[in-house]
């Protein structure tokens, strides 16, 4: 697992986590067992569980629910990355072999609804009706936003549509995981609420910057093609920008037309987007909600959790990949 | 919609049942919608909502959380269809084109997805907490099963594999259905307890029946050949009886070691089993089921809803598709 600063004081409630989502595989078939180990071993930052516990523990929560809590987040986050490499594809995602590389589609599929089926028995052990009802409602607008981004031609979107896109696909369930840990603590409605669009800010930002390394990142490490995006016609914030400011680029004309099936041009666009100052355009934008986020944080009485969800703010803008 | 006796004193309430489920593609991508009203127009005989509904009723449980609950355990079993029919390959069911007859395969696994979120979300909306936990546990179950008769080598089971799997693929969601009913309802644990049993005798004899019916039916209303669970390795109770009785027939040699392939071969095994008394001792089980179910009713203080789930029990084993 990568690790980041903080990560450091809650370390020991991540290994809970884990272990507390392995067990789910428990009383299943061993084939079934195996791909639960396979997926959840493969890493990950574990950070939507690290904002779980952060927000948990600055505002007071019981140990065992926000352990359930994680462990919830992480596993309904599992099955969607599940199903979505099955619909892409995927080979790889974070240089292992994804369960539809090893399995049939049949058994990817069924497997993704297990961890569904999993995570949502673990949002119920948390025995908190409301948290029950923003945790399907989250699944629900997730996979609405997925079905609207495969029924939208793709190409030309507008920032409006954009800022949809990644609200359904990353902010939703950052959002979810924020004033979910606020609900399980003893705290007001105004707190949950307010953790609520801290969780929103920083999922924004993480998304923005997650399509700025798609332009930027080390191709070796992310292992996909730089700009593999666009060459897919999926549109976004550089992008964008790019757009707005160059209309007349032949090559925006040409994506316009619904041509991100020409490889060169687009490699083309990708050169120019890169070299532009719609990257740090972007950029700006994500440090934008992280600075909204600092000061929602900042009106939280001081702790060491405090201070870890404000490093936890920055590393999502300074990570590299 | 199939029409029989138990559901005419709630006919009104499964139209509201229907309304319900409708109303889970407002706000929805208008193609998503769509399929929606699609797959929740195609009627089926929506004996599970019935089972909780008469069940709820009978005991005294509020109005709208047997209409919230009836949607919640139609629109999960529904996207368990959903992703069946996709892994199946099936282009038709109940005569009607199947989501991914017309949809790609990635649509349809959203599709899916969306429904069990939906499911998820009315579920949430009774504000039971065991009933969530029953309901994730179940879908669990559902899955779980599926996935193990995947990996399970086709051709020979046991009698004890066999009633393993109807109760992962069909009883579970009885028995949910009718505990679920009885757990929003002013009844003690007794009762629940014993609304449970009904609910798993009659889904026991429920699929017992449907396995029966795939020798037996009329092909053309059941659309599919004669003894198709078997053509595809699929081994059920009349098969099961039949390889008991008789070790020696080649077919059954053919069979156990893997040859229900042989479409000639086969055809002739299914032609045995419908001439021998697999058929009426199976038959003879799904009634024994229903005998319990009719006992564990017969505790129930009369009342208007007991006779009608007598008439379910009845219409399950009576049933011709």
């Amino acid at each position: 697992m990568n690790s980041y600063p903080a990560l450091a004081p809650i370390q020991a409630m991540i290994t809970e986590v884990e272990a507390r989502m392995c067990a789910q595989g428990e009383d299943c078939h061993p084939d079934l067992r195996a791909a639960l180990e396979h997926l959840l071993s493969s890493g990950g930052k574990r950070i939507r569980p690290t904002l779980v516990l952060l927000v948990g523990r600055m505002l007071g929560a019981p140990h065992d629910k926000l352990i359930t809590l994680g462990a919830a987040v992480e596993m309904l986050h599992t099955a969607t990355l599940v199903h979505d490499d099955l619909i892409d594809g995927s080979l790889l995602r974070r240089g292992i072999p994804t369960l539809n590389a090893r399995w049939s589609p049949a058994a990817t599929v069924l497997t993704g609804d297990f961890i569904f089926a999993r995570a949502a028995k673990l949002a119920a052990e948390t025995e908190n009706v409301t948290l029950m009802q923003w945790f399907a409602e989250t699944l629900a607008v997730i996979v609405n936003g997925e079905l609207t981004q495969m029924f939208t031609s793709r190409g030309l979107i507008s920032r409006e549509n954009y800022y949809k896109r990644i609200f359904s696909k990353t902010a939703s369930l950052f959002e979810m995981c924020a004033r979910a840990a606020a609900k399980v603590s003893p705290a007001d409605d105004e707190t949950v609420e307010s953790m609520r669009r801290f969780g929103h800010k920083i999922g924004m930002a993480f998304q923005i910057v997650d399509d700025i390394l798609d332009f930027t990142g080390d191709q070796a490490t992310v292992g996909k093609p730089l700009g593999s995006d666009l060459l897919q016609g999926l549109v976004t914030l550089p992008a964008l920008y790019y757009i707005e400011t160059h209309p007349n680029d032949p090559d925006v004309h040409l994506l316009r037309d619904g041509g991100w099936g020409n490889r060169e041009r687009m490699e083309r666009l990708i050169e120019s987007i890169r070299g532009s100052d719609s990257i740090q355009r972007s950029m700006q934008e994500a440090r934008d909600y992280i600075e909204d986020a600092l000061e929602i944080l900042a009106s939280c009485p001081p702790s060491p959790e405090r201070d870890s969800l404000e490093q936890l703010s920055r590393y999502i803008i300074d990570r590299q990949v």
